[in-house]
This record gives C-alpha cells, structure tokens and sequence, in this order.
C-alpha cells in the first residue's frame, strides 16, 4: 500500500507564522527521507488539507495520515477537522479513488515535544538570568 | 533580582483545548524548581496575561520573563503581544512597580522543539504503516 502523511498546522493571513511550517516539513521529508511528507493548513492559507488530501489521491496514495501540528486538542480537532475528513471520504468515494485517512492526536501532546519545550525553557531562563 | 516566568499560550473557549498546557507548566516548574513558573493565556481564556503579570508583580517579582508557546511568531507575538506589555509597562510605572518584561520568541522555532517533531511524527508514522 503507498502512504503519505500531511503535516497539518493551523494557518494564519500572515505569511511570516507560515514559514516555519515549510521549513519543518522540508526538514521532516529529508530525514524520513523514504516517506512522502507534505503540509496543510487548517484555515486561512494554501495548501488547505483538500487540496493536498486530492492531490496525494490522484497520485495513486491509499493511505494518509494526517498528524497534526497543534499544541492541544480543542473543537478544531476534535469536530472541524474531523468533520471535514468525512466529507472528503464521501468525495474521494464518488470519484472512485479508494483513500483510506486517519486523523492522528497532535504533537505537542507527545513526550518528545514536551521534553524539547522543557529543555527551550531552561534554556531561555538561564541565558536571561546569568 | 527576583525573576519569574510566564508561559504564554494563545488561549481558547474549549477546556479540553486548555488542559495540557497546566499540565506542562505544572511539569516544567517541577523541573526547574528553582524557578517561579506561571501559565497565562493570550486571550479567550483565564489567566490572562494581564492577571498574571500583575500578580507576579504585587508579590515582588522585579523580572518576568514571557515565554510564548507558540509554533511561531504572526501577528500575535510581533504587534498584538509587544502592545499589550507597553501598556502593562506603563500601568507598572504609575503603580510604582519596577518590574522588568522580556518577551522571547516562541519556543516553536527552537531545535529541540523542531527535534522533538520530528521524532514524534517519525514514531506515528512508523506504528501506523507495521
């Protein structure tokens, strides 16, 4: 079966919050350099999660996955997001293109993430404060 | 001098959404227990900014040190934020408080944030496709 995985953030008009996001997919899809890795964007910008879940579709991809960039878990991921998915398994379904999505909890939930914010803290205090 | 931290999430309406982030300042002042660490939240939610600066404050804290955790920096750290802490820095000032503010950038944009994405999204991708 092909995979891929979307890397989805939030979004934002300002394309200066947007940046990072490229970079850190870019810097992802090089080192998981055997996986195709792209971003999505929630709201508010390009690519919308529609736009890469069809094009990965067309391109023969059976399986996404779709992991989150956020923090928490609030109504976004928990109903919007969700929601939308059903509606593109519908779609994906009319066109006969057999997708199958799965919608990840996000990563600033996990043990890695929250180490890496507890060390950047640390590291903020004792420069401020020495 | 006494320092404080403020972990600066964005907020929202949604409790689920809040949660995690009490429990990872809970977690970081454990770590860094030498440290003073508070949570307050941009907007929508309690404690705000506001509530905790000036609670920081009344309690003799002459620097406080606002750490965003953000994936990264839009309009809400580069305009929204700075106007809110010279206005505070005023209010200080007319309450003869002497209280220093240092906003940091957000700690999405740090490497060991960035590693610990990577290793998180590397891990989902890994379980999903055994």
């Amino acid at each position: 079966m092909r995979n891929a995985a979307i890397l989805l953030a939030h979004g934002s008009r300002d394309a200066h919050w947007l940046a990072p996001f490229q970079r850190l997919t870019d810097s992802i899809q090089q080192q998981l350099s055997c996986e195709r890795i792209e971003l999505a964007f929630m709201e508010l910008a390009e690519p919308s999660l529609n736009t890469q879940i069809f094009k990965l579709a067309a391109e023969g991809f059976q399986h996404l996955d779709i992991i989150p960039l956020f923090f928490a878990e609030g109504r976004h991921l928990r109903k919007d997001v969700p929601q939308q998915l059903q509606q593109f398994r519908e779609q994906l379904i009319q066109k006969d293109l057999h997708v199958s999505l799965t919608l990840h909890s996000p990563v600033g939930l996990e043990a890695e993430v929250i180490q890496g914010i507890q060390q950047v803290v640390g590291k903020k205090l004792k420069k401020t404060h020495t």
